[in-house]
Protein backbone atom coordinates (compact mmCIF):
# COMPACT_ATOMS: atom_id res chain seq x y z
CA UNK A 1 0.00 0.00 0.00
CA UNK A 2 1.57 3.18 -1.11
CA UNK A 3 0.04 5.33 1.39
CA UNK A 4 -0.90 4.34 4.96
CA UNK A 5 -2.46 7.54 6.37
CA UNK A 6 -3.44 10.31 4.01
CA UNK A 7 -4.44 13.58 5.71
CA UNK A 8 -6.77 15.92 2.70
CA UNK A 9 -6.37 19.14 3.61
CA UNK A 10 -9.66 20.47 1.78
CA UNK A 11 -11.96 17.76 1.33
CA UNK A 12 -13.51 19.12 -1.74
CA UNK A 13 -13.88 17.99 -5.43
CA UNK A 14 -10.06 17.68 -5.82
CA UNK A 15 -9.38 15.99 -2.66
CA UNK A 16 -12.00 13.66 -2.59
CA UNK A 17 -11.61 12.31 -6.22
CA UNK A 18 -8.09 11.50 -5.23
CA UNK A 19 -9.13 9.44 -2.25
CA UNK A 20 -11.74 7.87 -3.67
CA UNK A 21 -9.43 7.15 -6.79
CA UNK A 22 -6.57 5.86 -4.35
CA UNK A 23 -9.56 3.37 -2.60
CA UNK A 24 -10.61 2.04 -5.96
CA UNK A 25 -6.89 1.10 -6.38
CA UNK A 26 -6.48 -0.13 -3.15
CA UNK A 27 -3.36 2.00 -2.48
CA UNK A 28 -4.53 4.14 0.87
CA UNK A 29 -5.48 2.98 4.67
CA UNK A 30 -6.70 5.60 6.76
CA UNK A 31 -7.80 8.76 5.30
CA UNK A 32 -8.03 11.83 7.60
CA UNK A 33 -9.97 14.99 6.53
CA UNK A 34 -9.44 18.37 7.39
CA UNK A 35 -11.80 21.63 6.80
CA UNK A 36 -13.72 24.70 8.39
CA UNK A 37 -17.06 23.37 7.34
CA UNK A 38 -18.87 20.40 9.82
CA UNK A 39 -21.71 19.00 7.00
CA UNK A 40 -19.22 18.89 4.47
CA UNK A 41 -16.91 16.55 6.44
CA UNK A 42 -20.17 14.81 7.66
CA UNK A 43 -21.00 14.38 3.95
CA UNK A 44 -17.40 12.90 3.15
CA UNK A 45 -17.77 10.72 5.78
CA UNK A 46 -21.23 9.49 5.29
CA UNK A 47 -19.68 8.50 1.21
CA UNK A 48 -17.14 7.35 2.60
CA UNK A 49 -14.40 9.41 1.45
CA UNK A 50 -12.52 10.23 4.76
CA UNK A 51 -12.27 7.95 7.78
CA UNK A 52 -12.02 10.91 10.35
CA UNK A 53 -11.18 14.60 10.62
CA UNK A 54 -10.52 17.54 12.43
CA UNK A 55 -11.64 21.14 11.90
CA UNK A 56 -7.22 21.74 12.62
CA UNK A 57 -4.31 21.13 10.39
CA UNK A 58 -2.25 20.44 13.41
CA UNK A 59 -4.68 17.42 13.81
CA UNK A 60 -5.23 16.50 10.77
CA UNK A 61 -1.61 15.84 9.63
CA UNK A 62 -0.40 14.49 12.74
CA UNK A 63 1.22 10.72 12.07
CA UNK A 64 0.27 11.13 8.16
CA UNK A 65 2.89 9.91 5.93
CA UNK A 66 0.94 11.49 2.92
CA UNK A 67 -0.45 15.62 3.22
CA UNK A 68 -2.65 16.46 0.34
CA UNK A 69 -3.18 20.27 0.22
CA UNK A 70 -6.43 20.86 -1.70
CA UNK A 71 -7.24 24.48 -0.09
CA UNK A 72 -8.16 28.04 -2.21
CA UNK A 73 -4.76 29.38 -3.13
CA UNK A 74 -5.18 32.17 -0.50
CA UNK A 75 -4.92 29.67 2.17
CA UNK A 76 -1.99 27.67 1.36
CA UNK A 77 0.28 29.63 3.08
CA UNK A 78 -1.60 29.19 6.44
CA UNK A 79 -1.68 25.76 6.22
CA UNK A 80 1.71 25.47 5.80
CA UNK A 81 2.17 27.04 8.85
CA UNK A 82 -0.47 25.43 10.72
CA UNK A 83 1.09 21.51 9.73
CA UNK A 84 5.08 23.32 10.53
CA UNK A 85 6.25 21.25 13.92
CA UNK A 86 3.19 18.97 13.71
CA UNK A 87 4.23 16.73 10.86
CA UNK A 88 6.01 12.75 11.42
CA UNK A 89 9.46 13.03 9.78
CA UNK A 90 9.13 10.74 6.92
CA UNK A 91 5.69 12.69 5.70
CA UNK A 92 5.44 14.22 2.04
CA UNK A 93 3.38 16.69 1.13
CA UNK A 94 1.93 17.99 -1.98
CA UNK A 95 -0.89 19.75 -3.18
CA UNK A 96 -3.59 20.53 -6.11
CA UNK A 97 -3.11 24.37 -6.84
CA UNK A 98 -3.63 25.64 -10.26
CA UNK A 99 -1.06 27.76 -10.03
CA UNK A 100 2.75 27.02 -8.35
CA UNK A 101 4.78 29.88 -7.71
CA UNK A 102 2.79 31.70 -4.99
CA UNK A 103 2.47 27.86 -3.70
CA UNK A 104 6.13 27.57 -3.77
CA UNK A 105 6.29 31.05 -1.96
CA UNK A 106 3.69 30.20 0.29
CA UNK A 107 5.70 26.94 1.86
CA UNK A 108 8.59 29.00 2.12
CA UNK A 109 7.24 31.47 3.69
CA UNK A 110 5.93 29.35 6.43
CA UNK A 111 8.68 26.92 6.67
CA UNK A 112 11.42 29.38 6.70
CA UNK A 113 13.21 27.20 3.68
CA UNK A 114 11.31 24.66 1.28
CA UNK A 115 11.06 21.46 2.85
CA UNK A 116 12.62 18.29 0.69
CA UNK A 117 9.33 16.46 1.45
CA UNK A 118 7.51 19.01 -0.31
CA UNK A 119 6.07 18.27 -4.31
CA UNK A 120 4.02 21.21 -5.60
CA UNK A 121 1.68 19.37 -8.24
CA UNK A 122 -1.29 20.67 -10.26
CA UNK A 123 -3.89 17.84 -11.66
CA UNK A 124 -5.27 19.27 -14.86
CA UNK A 125 -8.33 17.95 -14.35
CA UNK A 126 -11.99 19.92 -12.65
CA UNK A 127 -15.40 20.45 -12.89
CA UNK A 128 -17.62 23.17 -12.73
CA UNK A 129 -19.10 22.01 -10.21
CA UNK A 130 -17.32 21.73 -6.32
CA UNK A 131 -18.16 19.99 -3.18
CA UNK A 132 -17.03 16.89 -1.80
CA UNK A 133 -20.35 15.46 -3.27
CA UNK A 134 -19.20 16.27 -6.93
CA UNK A 135 -15.72 14.19 -6.23
CA UNK A 136 -15.55 10.51 -8.49
CA UNK A 137 -12.75 8.14 -8.90
CA UNK A 138 -12.28 8.48 -12.75
CA UNK A 139 -11.53 12.52 -12.54
CA UNK A 140 -8.14 12.05 -13.16
CA UNK A 141 -8.22 9.19 -15.20
CA UNK A 142 -5.99 9.94 -18.51
CA UNK A 143 -5.63 13.56 -17.15
CA UNK A 144 -1.99 15.21 -17.59
CA UNK A 145 -0.76 16.07 -13.88
CA UNK A 146 2.03 18.29 -13.98
CA UNK A 147 4.28 17.94 -10.98
CA UNK A 148 6.82 21.04 -10.56
CA UNK A 149 9.49 19.67 -8.12
CA UNK A 150 12.45 22.54 -6.91
CA UNK A 151 15.73 22.09 -6.13
CA UNK A 152 15.20 21.26 -2.88
CA UNK A 153 12.85 18.44 -3.80
CA UNK A 154 14.03 14.88 -2.71
CA UNK A 155 13.99 12.35 -5.62
CA UNK A 156 11.64 10.02 -2.85
CA UNK A 157 9.32 12.33 -2.54
CA UNK A 158 8.83 13.14 -5.96
CA UNK A 159 9.11 9.50 -6.70
CA UNK A 160 5.81 8.68 -4.19
CA UNK A 161 3.78 11.68 -5.56
CA UNK A 162 4.42 10.52 -9.45
CA UNK A 163 3.47 7.11 -7.91
CA UNK A 164 0.20 8.03 -6.37
CA UNK A 165 -0.87 10.44 -9.34
CA UNK A 166 -0.19 6.84 -11.65
CA UNK A 167 -1.81 4.53 -9.68
CA UNK A 168 -5.01 7.63 -10.18
CA UNK A 169 -4.32 6.69 -14.00
CA UNK A 170 -3.14 9.65 -14.86
CA UNK A 171 -0.40 11.00 -17.29
CA UNK A 172 2.19 12.74 -15.41
CA UNK A 173 4.66 15.21 -16.63
CA UNK A 174 7.15 17.63 -15.01
CA UNK A 175 8.30 21.22 -16.01
CA UNK A 176 9.46 24.26 -13.77
CA UNK A 177 7.26 26.02 -11.52
CA UNK A 178 7.43 29.49 -14.18
CA UNK A 179 6.61 27.26 -17.25
CA UNK A 180 3.81 25.82 -15.78
CA UNK A 181 2.33 29.10 -14.82
CA UNK A 182 2.67 30.50 -18.15
CA UNK A 183 1.52 27.54 -19.74
CA UNK A 184 -1.48 27.68 -17.36
CA UNK A 185 -2.10 31.60 -18.00
CA UNK A 186 -2.56 30.88 -21.64
CA UNK A 187 -4.77 27.24 -21.37
CA UNK A 188 -7.15 28.20 -18.12
CA UNK A 189 -6.37 31.32 -16.41
CA UNK A 190 -7.28 33.59 -19.51
CA UNK A 191 -9.92 31.69 -21.54
CA UNK A 192 -11.50 31.29 -17.67
CA UNK A 193 -11.16 35.95 -17.79
CA UNK A 194 -12.25 36.08 -21.20
CA UNK A 195 -15.13 34.45 -20.11
CA UNK A 196 -16.30 35.82 -17.78
CA UNK A 197 -15.76 38.98 -19.03
CA UNK A 198 -17.67 38.24 -21.66
CA UNK A 199 -20.83 36.85 -19.87
CA UNK A 200 -20.55 40.42 -17.65
CA UNK A 201 -20.19 42.46 -20.46
CA UNK A 202 -24.15 40.92 -21.81
CA UNK A 203 -25.16 40.89 -18.38
CA UNK A 204 -24.34 44.91 -18.20
CA UNK A 205 -26.21 45.84 -21.11
CA UNK A 206 -29.66 47.02 -21.64
CA UNK A 207 -32.15 44.18 -22.35
CA UNK A 208 -29.92 41.96 -21.66
CA UNK A 209 -32.14 39.28 -20.41
CA UNK A 210 -33.19 39.58 -24.17
CA UNK A 211 -29.97 39.08 -25.54
CA UNK A 212 -29.11 35.65 -23.19
CA UNK A 213 -32.31 34.56 -25.08
CA UNK A 214 -31.26 34.74 -28.02
CA UNK A 215 -28.10 32.81 -27.28
CA UNK A 216 -27.31 29.54 -29.29
CA UNK A 217 -25.52 26.46 -28.80
CA UNK A 218 -21.91 28.09 -29.41
CA UNK A 219 -22.65 30.42 -26.50
CA UNK A 220 -22.99 27.94 -23.30
CA UNK A 221 -20.26 26.23 -24.71
CA UNK A 222 -18.06 29.16 -25.08
CA UNK A 223 -19.15 30.93 -21.30
CA UNK A 224 -19.76 27.30 -19.47
CA UNK A 225 -16.77 28.08 -17.46
CA UNK A 226 -18.04 30.80 -16.57
CA UNK A 227 -20.17 29.07 -13.94
CA UNK A 228 -16.81 28.17 -11.80
CA UNK A 229 -16.34 29.10 -8.79
CA UNK A 230 -15.96 33.14 -8.31
CA UNK A 231 -14.03 32.80 -5.41
CA UNK A 232 -11.57 30.18 -6.51
CA UNK A 233 -10.72 32.30 -9.64
CA UNK A 234 -10.55 35.39 -7.69
CA UNK A 235 -7.48 33.60 -6.29
CA UNK A 236 -5.88 32.26 -9.26
CA UNK A 237 -6.07 35.39 -10.70
CA UNK A 238 -4.46 37.16 -8.05
CA UNK A 239 -2.05 34.20 -7.62
CA UNK A 240 -0.49 33.91 -11.04
CA UNK A 241 -1.09 37.54 -11.83
CA UNK A 242 2.49 37.61 -12.88
CA UNK A 243 2.02 34.82 -15.92
CA UNK A 244 -1.85 35.98 -16.68
CA UNK A 245 -0.59 39.87 -16.93
CA UNK A 246 1.94 39.26 -19.76
CA UNK A 247 -1.28 36.84 -21.69
CA UNK A 248 -3.79 39.73 -20.75
CA UNK A 249 -1.65 42.38 -22.81
CA UNK A 250 -0.91 39.73 -25.73
CA UNK A 251 -4.58 39.03 -26.18
CA UNK A 252 -5.66 42.55 -25.33
CA UNK A 253 -3.63 43.86 -28.04
CA UNK A 254 -5.10 40.88 -30.73
CA UNK A 255 -8.51 42.20 -29.81
CA UNK A 256 -7.61 46.21 -30.71
CA UNK A 257 -6.13 44.36 -33.85
CA UNK A 258 -8.98 42.70 -34.80
CA UNK A 259 -11.03 45.83 -33.98
CA UNK A 260 -9.30 48.11 -36.44
CA UNK A 261 -9.64 45.08 -38.72
CA UNK A 262 -13.61 45.10 -38.32
CA UNK A 263 -13.99 48.63 -38.40
CA UNK A 264 -11.45 48.94 -41.82
CA UNK A 265 -13.53 45.74 -43.36
CA UNK A 266 -9.62 44.53 -43.88
CA UNK A 267 -10.91 41.00 -45.10
CA UNK A 268 -7.50 39.70 -45.93
CA UNK A 269 -5.99 40.20 -42.60
CA UNK A 270 -9.40 39.08 -40.51
CA UNK A 271 -9.13 36.18 -43.18
CA UNK A 272 -5.76 35.50 -41.98
CA UNK A 273 -6.43 35.47 -38.28
CA UNK A 274 -10.05 32.90 -38.31
CA UNK A 275 -7.98 30.41 -41.00
CA UNK A 276 -4.34 30.25 -38.57
CA UNK A 277 -6.98 29.88 -35.76
CA UNK A 278 -8.74 27.13 -37.27
CA UNK A 279 -5.80 25.49 -38.43
CA UNK A 280 -4.46 25.56 -34.91
CA UNK A 281 -7.71 24.50 -33.28
CA UNK A 282 -8.00 21.19 -35.78
CA UNK A 283 -4.67 20.29 -35.22
CA UNK A 284 -5.22 20.28 -31.84
CA UNK A 285 -8.43 18.55 -31.56
CA UNK A 286 -6.77 15.86 -34.38
CA UNK A 287 -3.68 14.87 -31.36
CA UNK A 288 -1.58 16.03 -34.48
CA UNK A 289 0.30 18.43 -31.41
CA UNK B 1 -48.81 21.58 -49.54
CA UNK B 2 -46.88 24.97 -48.28
CA UNK B 3 -44.48 25.36 -51.03
CA UNK B 4 -44.90 23.49 -54.33
CA UNK B 5 -41.49 24.35 -55.95
CA UNK B 6 -38.60 25.30 -53.53
CA UNK B 7 -35.09 27.21 -55.59
CA UNK B 8 -32.43 26.59 -52.70
CA UNK B 9 -29.85 29.18 -53.65
CA UNK B 10 -26.48 27.41 -51.91
CA UNK B 11 -27.04 23.90 -50.76
CA UNK B 12 -25.46 23.47 -47.46
CA UNK B 13 -25.97 22.51 -44.15
CA UNK B 14 -28.58 25.13 -43.49
CA UNK B 15 -30.37 25.04 -46.91
CA UNK B 16 -29.83 21.63 -47.12
CA UNK B 17 -31.31 21.15 -43.64
CA UNK B 18 -34.43 23.44 -44.47
CA UNK B 19 -35.37 20.68 -47.01
CA UNK B 20 -34.80 17.64 -45.01
CA UNK B 21 -37.10 19.48 -42.46
CA UNK B 22 -39.99 20.43 -45.16
CA UNK B 23 -39.44 16.57 -46.83
CA UNK B 24 -40.03 15.09 -43.32
CA UNK B 25 -43.15 17.40 -43.06
CA UNK B 26 -44.63 16.56 -46.69
CA UNK B 27 -44.57 20.33 -47.19
CA UNK B 28 -42.53 21.09 -50.12
CA UNK B 29 -43.04 19.34 -53.94
CA UNK B 30 -40.10 19.94 -56.51
CA UNK B 31 -36.70 21.07 -55.14
CA UNK B 32 -34.37 23.08 -57.48
CA UNK B 33 -30.76 23.40 -56.11
CA UNK B 34 -28.39 26.48 -56.98
CA UNK B 35 -24.95 26.49 -56.71
CA UNK B 36 -21.45 26.74 -58.23
CA UNK B 37 -20.01 23.57 -57.41
CA UNK B 38 -21.05 20.45 -59.22
CA UNK B 39 -19.71 17.80 -56.72
CA UNK B 40 -22.17 19.49 -54.05
CA UNK B 41 -25.36 19.64 -56.21
CA UNK B 42 -24.34 15.83 -57.59
CA UNK B 43 -24.03 14.48 -53.87
CA UNK B 44 -27.52 16.63 -53.17
CA UNK B 45 -29.38 14.78 -55.74
CA UNK B 46 -27.85 11.30 -54.68
CA UNK B 47 -29.08 12.42 -50.98
CA UNK B 48 -32.49 13.18 -52.53
CA UNK B 49 -32.14 16.53 -51.19
CA UNK B 50 -32.49 18.21 -54.13
CA UNK B 51 -34.54 16.75 -57.10
CA UNK B 52 -32.76 19.20 -59.93
CA UNK B 53 -30.33 21.82 -60.23
CA UNK B 54 -29.18 24.73 -61.78
CA UNK B 55 -25.75 26.20 -62.09
CA UNK B 56 -27.19 29.84 -62.55
CA UNK B 57 -29.72 31.98 -60.52
CA UNK B 58 -31.90 32.87 -62.96
CA UNK B 59 -32.57 29.43 -64.04
CA UNK B 60 -33.15 27.74 -60.67
CA UNK B 61 -35.82 30.39 -59.10
CA UNK B 62 -37.76 30.17 -62.26
CA UNK B 63 -41.39 28.75 -61.36
CA UNK B 64 -40.45 28.60 -57.66
CA UNK B 65 -42.92 29.82 -55.35
CA UNK B 66 -40.47 30.31 -52.70
CA UNK B 67 -36.75 31.42 -52.78
CA UNK B 68 -34.59 30.27 -50.04
CA UNK B 69 -30.96 31.92 -50.14
CA UNK B 70 -28.27 30.25 -48.08
CA UNK B 71 -25.35 31.73 -49.75
CA UNK B 72 -22.65 33.55 -47.74
CA UNK B 73 -23.29 37.30 -46.88
CA UNK B 74 -20.90 38.65 -49.39
CA UNK B 75 -22.72 36.75 -52.52
CA UNK B 76 -26.45 38.10 -51.20
CA UNK B 77 -26.53 41.22 -53.68
CA UNK B 78 -25.25 39.10 -56.55
CA UNK B 79 -27.79 36.44 -55.83
CA UNK B 80 -31.01 38.99 -55.43
CA UNK B 81 -29.62 40.89 -58.89
CA UNK B 82 -29.51 37.57 -60.53
CA UNK B 83 -33.08 36.70 -59.80
CA UNK B 84 -34.60 39.99 -60.80
CA UNK B 85 -37.11 39.39 -63.31
CA UNK B 86 -36.75 35.62 -63.38
CA UNK B 87 -39.07 35.16 -60.42
CA UNK B 88 -43.17 33.93 -60.91
CA UNK B 89 -45.49 36.64 -59.72
CA UNK B 90 -46.33 34.88 -56.06
CA UNK B 91 -42.53 34.02 -55.23
CA UNK B 92 -41.84 34.59 -51.68
CA UNK B 93 -38.25 35.11 -51.39
CA UNK B 94 -36.18 34.80 -47.83
CA UNK B 95 -32.69 34.15 -46.19
CA UNK B 96 -30.47 32.57 -43.29
CA UNK B 97 -28.18 35.14 -43.21
CA UNK B 98 -26.47 35.91 -39.68
CA UNK B 99 -26.67 39.55 -40.50
CA UNK B 100 -29.75 41.33 -41.54
CA UNK B 101 -29.23 44.71 -42.41
CA UNK B 102 -26.69 43.88 -44.77
CA UNK B 103 -28.91 41.97 -46.83
CA UNK B 104 -31.84 43.96 -46.56
CA UNK B 105 -29.40 46.86 -48.64
CA UNK B 106 -27.97 43.96 -50.97
CA UNK B 107 -32.07 43.22 -51.92
CA UNK B 108 -32.71 47.00 -52.23
CA UNK B 109 -29.53 47.68 -54.43
CA UNK B 110 -30.53 44.93 -56.39
CA UNK B 111 -33.95 45.51 -56.93
CA UNK B 112 -33.97 49.40 -56.45
CA UNK B 113 -36.85 48.95 -53.77
CA UNK B 114 -37.08 46.14 -51.62
CA UNK B 115 -40.05 43.70 -52.92
CA UNK B 116 -43.13 43.52 -50.56
CA UNK B 117 -42.30 39.17 -50.78
CA UNK B 118 -38.89 39.78 -49.34
CA UNK B 119 -38.82 38.25 -45.56
CA UNK B 120 -35.33 38.77 -44.03
CA UNK B 121 -34.46 35.73 -41.59
CA UNK B 122 -32.44 33.97 -39.42
CA UNK B 123 -32.42 30.87 -38.00
CA UNK B 124 -29.98 30.00 -35.00
CA UNK B 125 -28.72 27.19 -35.80
CA UNK B 126 -25.68 25.46 -36.80
CA UNK B 127 -22.57 23.13 -36.47
CA UNK B 128 -19.27 23.48 -36.94
CA UNK B 129 -19.89 21.52 -39.83
CA UNK B 130 -20.87 22.66 -43.56
CA UNK B 131 -22.01 21.04 -46.55
CA UNK B 132 -25.30 19.00 -47.85
CA UNK B 133 -23.29 16.20 -46.28
CA UNK B 134 -24.07 17.47 -42.53
CA UNK B 135 -27.21 18.61 -43.23
CA UNK B 136 -29.49 16.99 -41.14
CA UNK B 137 -33.37 17.12 -41.06
CA UNK B 138 -33.75 17.87 -36.91
CA UNK B 139 -31.30 21.21 -37.31
CA UNK B 140 -34.43 23.45 -36.66
CA UNK B 141 -36.43 21.56 -34.41
CA UNK B 142 -36.36 23.42 -30.93
CA UNK B 143 -34.11 26.05 -32.54
CA UNK B 144 -34.99 30.01 -32.61
CA UNK B 145 -35.73 31.85 -35.69
CA UNK B 146 -36.03 35.27 -36.22
CA UNK B 147 -37.59 37.15 -38.66
CA UNK B 148 -36.94 40.41 -39.52
CA UNK B 149 -39.65 42.44 -41.80
CA UNK B 150 -39.06 45.38 -43.21
CA UNK B 151 -42.18 47.85 -43.99
CA UNK B 152 -42.31 46.86 -47.53
CA UNK B 153 -42.98 43.35 -46.35
CA UNK B 154 -45.95 41.84 -47.45
CA UNK B 155 -48.55 40.27 -44.53
CA UNK B 156 -49.02 37.65 -47.03
CA UNK B 157 -45.21 36.86 -47.63
CA UNK B 158 -44.54 36.68 -43.70
CA UNK B 159 -47.11 34.49 -42.76
CA UNK B 160 -45.76 32.14 -45.41
CA UNK B 161 -42.45 32.26 -44.36
CA UNK B 162 -43.15 31.71 -40.37
CA UNK B 163 -45.40 28.90 -41.07
CA UNK B 164 -42.41 27.29 -43.23
CA UNK B 165 -40.19 27.72 -40.01
CA UNK B 166 -42.88 26.20 -37.61
CA UNK B 167 -43.31 23.08 -40.02
CA UNK B 168 -39.50 22.58 -39.05
CA UNK B 169 -40.11 22.78 -35.23
CA UNK B 170 -38.58 26.04 -34.79
CA UNK B 171 -39.83 28.39 -32.16
CA UNK B 172 -40.25 32.15 -34.58
CA UNK B 173 -39.98 35.39 -33.27
CA UNK B 174 -39.51 38.59 -35.10
CA UNK B 175 -37.68 41.94 -34.15
CA UNK B 176 -36.41 44.56 -35.83
CA UNK B 177 -33.40 44.56 -38.45
CA UNK B 178 -31.35 46.98 -36.25
CA UNK B 179 -32.03 45.14 -33.15
CA UNK B 180 -31.48 41.49 -34.52
CA UNK B 181 -27.75 42.61 -35.47
CA UNK B 182 -26.81 44.26 -32.24
CA UNK B 183 -28.27 41.00 -29.99
CA UNK B 184 -26.02 38.10 -32.71
CA UNK B 185 -22.94 40.73 -32.45
CA UNK B 186 -23.40 39.92 -28.89
CA UNK B 187 -24.18 36.40 -28.67
CA UNK B 188 -22.62 35.23 -31.77
CA UNK B 189 -19.84 36.93 -33.84
CA UNK B 190 -18.93 38.78 -30.70
CA UNK B 191 -17.83 35.07 -28.97
CA UNK B 192 -16.69 33.80 -32.45
CA UNK B 193 -14.09 36.92 -32.46
CA UNK B 194 -13.07 36.21 -29.28
CA UNK B 195 -12.67 32.13 -29.81
CA UNK B 196 -10.23 32.68 -33.07
CA UNK B 197 -8.54 35.62 -31.50
CA UNK B 198 -7.14 33.55 -28.49
CA UNK B 199 -6.48 30.58 -30.01
CA UNK B 200 -4.91 32.33 -32.64
CA UNK B 201 -2.81 34.50 -29.85
CA UNK B 202 -1.54 30.97 -28.41
CA UNK B 203 -0.42 29.61 -32.05
CA UNK B 204 1.58 32.81 -32.41
CA UNK B 205 3.75 31.98 -29.24
CA UNK B 206 7.12 30.51 -29.20
CA UNK B 207 6.51 26.80 -28.02
CA UNK B 208 2.69 26.28 -29.20
CA UNK B 209 2.38 22.96 -29.40
CA UNK B 210 3.04 22.44 -25.55
CA UNK B 211 0.82 24.83 -24.79
CA UNK B 212 -2.33 23.56 -26.88
CA UNK B 213 -0.90 19.68 -25.39
CA UNK B 214 -1.62 21.22 -22.03
CA UNK B 215 -4.80 22.92 -22.63
CA UNK B 216 -7.88 20.79 -20.24
CA UNK B 217 -11.66 20.23 -21.08
CA UNK B 218 -12.71 23.77 -20.11
CA UNK B 219 -10.68 24.86 -23.22
CA UNK B 220 -11.69 22.52 -25.74
CA UNK B 221 -15.38 23.80 -25.42
CA UNK B 222 -14.42 27.10 -25.05
CA UNK B 223 -12.46 26.98 -28.28
CA UNK B 224 -14.61 24.62 -30.30
CA UNK B 225 -16.40 27.83 -32.54
CA UNK B 226 -12.70 28.74 -33.62
CA UNK B 227 -13.02 25.63 -35.58
CA UNK B 228 -16.01 27.42 -37.68
CA UNK B 229 -15.39 28.15 -41.45
CA UNK B 230 -12.77 31.01 -41.47
CA UNK B 231 -14.52 32.54 -44.90
CA UNK B 232 -18.00 32.60 -43.51
CA UNK B 233 -16.90 34.52 -40.48
CA UNK B 234 -14.88 37.30 -42.23
CA UNK B 235 -17.95 38.01 -43.85
CA UNK B 236 -20.29 37.93 -41.00
CA UNK B 237 -17.46 40.40 -39.11
CA UNK B 238 -17.74 42.75 -42.23
CA UNK B 239 -21.25 42.87 -43.10
CA UNK B 240 -22.09 43.43 -39.45
CA UNK B 241 -19.17 45.56 -38.76
CA UNK B 242 -21.17 48.06 -37.13
CA UNK B 243 -23.24 46.45 -34.11
CA UNK B 244 -19.92 44.17 -33.99
CA UNK B 245 -17.39 46.77 -33.31
CA UNK B 246 -19.43 48.42 -30.78
CA UNK B 247 -19.53 45.27 -28.85
CA UNK B 248 -15.68 45.06 -29.35
CA UNK B 249 -15.75 48.21 -28.07
CA UNK B 250 -16.98 47.65 -24.78
CA UNK B 251 -15.49 44.24 -24.55
CA UNK B 252 -12.20 45.63 -24.56
CA UNK B 253 -13.02 48.06 -22.28
CA UNK B 254 -14.07 45.42 -19.65
CA UNK B 255 -10.88 43.33 -20.56
CA UNK B 256 -8.47 46.11 -20.07
CA UNK B 257 -10.86 47.01 -16.49
CA UNK B 258 -9.82 43.17 -15.32
CA UNK B 259 -5.90 43.39 -16.71
CA UNK B 260 -6.09 46.58 -14.31
CA UNK B 261 -7.52 44.56 -11.15
CA UNK B 262 -5.45 41.57 -11.75
CA UNK B 263 -1.78 43.81 -12.13
CA UNK B 264 -3.09 45.72 -8.86
CA UNK B 265 -4.52 42.63 -6.81
CA UNK B 266 -7.90 44.05 -7.04
CA UNK B 267 -9.78 41.39 -5.55
CA UNK B 268 -13.08 42.96 -4.17
CA UNK B 269 -13.25 44.13 -8.07
CA UNK B 270 -12.68 40.10 -9.88
CA UNK B 271 -14.77 38.90 -7.36
CA UNK B 272 -17.19 41.36 -7.96
CA UNK B 273 -17.24 40.45 -12.07
CA UNK B 274 -16.87 36.92 -11.72
CA UNK B 275 -19.44 36.59 -9.54
CA UNK B 276 -21.84 38.73 -11.68
CA UNK B 277 -20.65 36.73 -14.43
CA UNK B 278 -21.97 33.08 -12.66
CA UNK B 279 -24.81 34.45 -11.89
CA UNK B 280 -25.74 35.25 -14.87
CA UNK B 281 -24.62 32.69 -16.70
CA UNK B 282 -26.32 30.45 -14.19
CA UNK B 283 -30.09 32.33 -14.53
CA UNK B 284 -29.45 31.47 -18.05
CA UNK B 285 -28.83 28.35 -18.27
CA UNK B 286 -31.42 27.49 -15.95
CA UNK B 287 -33.44 29.14 -18.17
CA UNK B 288 -35.15 31.72 -16.21
CA UNK B 289 -34.16 34.35 -18.38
Amino acid sequence: MLISRLAVIGVGLIGGSLVRALRTAGEVGEVVGCGRGKPNLERAMELGVIDRYHHRVEEAVEGADLVFLAVPLGAMESAFRSMRGHLQPNAVITDGGSAKACVVEACRAAFGELPSAFVPGHPIAGTEESGVEASFAELYHNRRVILTPVEETSPEALEKVETMWRLCGSDVTQMSVEHHDEVLAATSHLPHLLAFSLVDTLSRMKENDEIFRYAAGGFRDFTRIASSNPVMWRDICIANKQALGKMMTLYIGEMQELATAVDQGDSELLLEIFSRAKAARDRYIDGIV
